[in-house]
């Protein structure tokens, strides 16, 4: 147990992230008090069952009062209309951050309604699971998972520190960005990966000649694969399109014309391009788990392993 | 460990899913001997020391002699070759198999060499991980599995029993189908998932203005997921897209068509669509997990659990 990096902490939202934000600060230490909001009562109830935040709040203004740190945990669709709400209970000196997955529609949502005498600090943590709500959060949700900041202009130094620390201390390693490299960045390894796979269970779903017990019963065959991502909060989904809609796009049309190309070598019975397209992919797993971005055992630990590798 | 279903069995290929059948079927005890050959001398000296066939042999002939059943578990494109090397020296009423994806394709390269006074019948076991080789076999592969048997017309019914009963000692769940129907069932559960997945990562690896280092670092944040499926072994995923053609290329169409119509959703900015339709397919995810086709552990059991789920 370190000695607080912030006095008071302020969650406004208390779902996967936010739940997830207040017990890996219990495990560190790094908050003083914790308080939280969360928007439904059903929500506060569960949150003070569970007992992640030292005091909930029914309103969000009530949250932030004399928090050092205010971090919002909401969808980014709601960014504007909390800020403006928080805004007049915001401490001096206070720092106001997020935990979006787009960044350049964030910064636009709450920048205008902010006082002058805050440091906002825009971050997004990349962890995540596909299970939402006050009950889907654990302390080990950022363990060895990226937060990047996009700071705005003029940042405050300090300030920049303690939010670093802060999610050092909840195990996440963290990197500074612009935030309109960060929204394409994050367009081609989250957010088309998401539309992609929200596509392939509509198209599954839909499939009159294969019927939807045949989807379900061969699923492990590699769909199911896909129904991980695709079971994701839809109303987060539905903001982060809304708000990073060019780079989405044009990762959309890349995507496709990538995929014509696969297409075309199918059709064309191009069995030269189809293995030397399929060979370079492998490199990328490789990768990711050499920079423990993922787990090597098979099948994501899902299966077994070998007998001679127990 | 029951009494063998069948004498000898011999398995041509020892990869990921020859090697997991011979370990699982000396788990069961289902064959009587186990007989394997790979084409590679390397592989053959790998699977001699791992120790799952109780005898290795140089050539596919010498393999297939004296077998009760012949699984073939080389890449569909290698089927027409090894049949026409095996098909003199099966045995009078040996069960001939195999365990490619696609089952047309199979019929049709294995039908023309097979003697009459064999038993030919397609199997199509649904398992595997993104590993390959003679050291990514298991004896759990199949647990809990399906393997789609898509018997010909005039299959003996004793000789389809008995493969039943040697997919179920495996621990696999068995249905029969026509093979057009599979061949279309696993373009929508399978074929055309691995085939948007190689393409995520072809982008993904092509991005000029996002680094690899970048689609690495971040690919926690949904890409990750595609990357398990899109190393499996190119060989025989080129084999399947060449022999799957035009059931995929079915499919594809539809996934443009329906992810053109996300893009424009998020073009003109309806959320309500994004919305519902990012709702629906929530419920394949808990259907799948109902069918106990997947886990329901966060990110596939890669997270820890949450505290109070201990």
């Amino acid at each position: 147990m370190s000695k607080p990096i912030f006095q008071r902490v302020a969650l406004i939202g208390l779902g996967l992230i936010g739940s997830s934000i207040a017990w890996a600060a219990r495990r560190s230490g790094a908050a003083g008090e914790l308080v939280g909001h969360a928007n439904s009562e059903a929500t506060r109830a569960r949150a003070r069952d569970l007992g992640f935040c030292d005091r909930i709040t029914a309103s969000a203004a009530e949250a932030v009062e004399g928090a050092d740190l205010v971090i919002l945990c909401v969808p980014v669709g709601a960014y504007g209309a909390v800020t403006a709400e928080i805004a007049p209970a915001l401490k001096a000196g206070a720092v106001v951050s997020d935990v979006g997955s787009v960044k350049q529609a964030a910064i636009e949502a709450i920048t205008p309604h902010l006082p002058d005498h805050v440091h906002f600090i825009p971050a997004h943590p990349l962890a995540g699971t596909e299970h939402s709500g006050p009950d889907a959060g654990f302390a080990e949700l950022f363990d060895n998972r990226w937060c990047i900041l996009t700071p705005v202009e003029d940042t405050d130094p300090d300030a920049l520190a303690d939010l670093r620390a802060f999610w050092e201390s909840l195990g996440a390693r963290v990197e500074h960005m612009d935030a309109a490299h960060h929204d394409l960045v994050l367009a081609v390894t989250s957010h088309v990966p998401h539309a992609i796979a929200y596509t392939m269970c509509g198209v599954a779903d839909d499939m009159a000649r294969v019927t939807d017990q045949e989807v379900v019963q061969y699923s492990a065959a590699g769909f199911r694969d896909f129904t991980r991502i695709a079971a994701s909060d839809p109303v987060m989904w539905r903001d982060v399109f809304l708000a990073n809609k060019s780079a989405t796009i044009e990762i959309l049309g890349r995507f496709v014309e990538e995929l014509m190309t696969l297409q075309r070598a199918i059709r064309t019975g191009d069995g030269d391009h189809l293995l030397a397209y399929f060979t370079r992919t492998r490199a990328i797993r490789r990768s990711i788990i050499e920079a423990g971005q993922d787990v090597e055992t098979p099948d994501f630990g899902r299966a077994s392993r070998p007998p001679h590798q127990k």
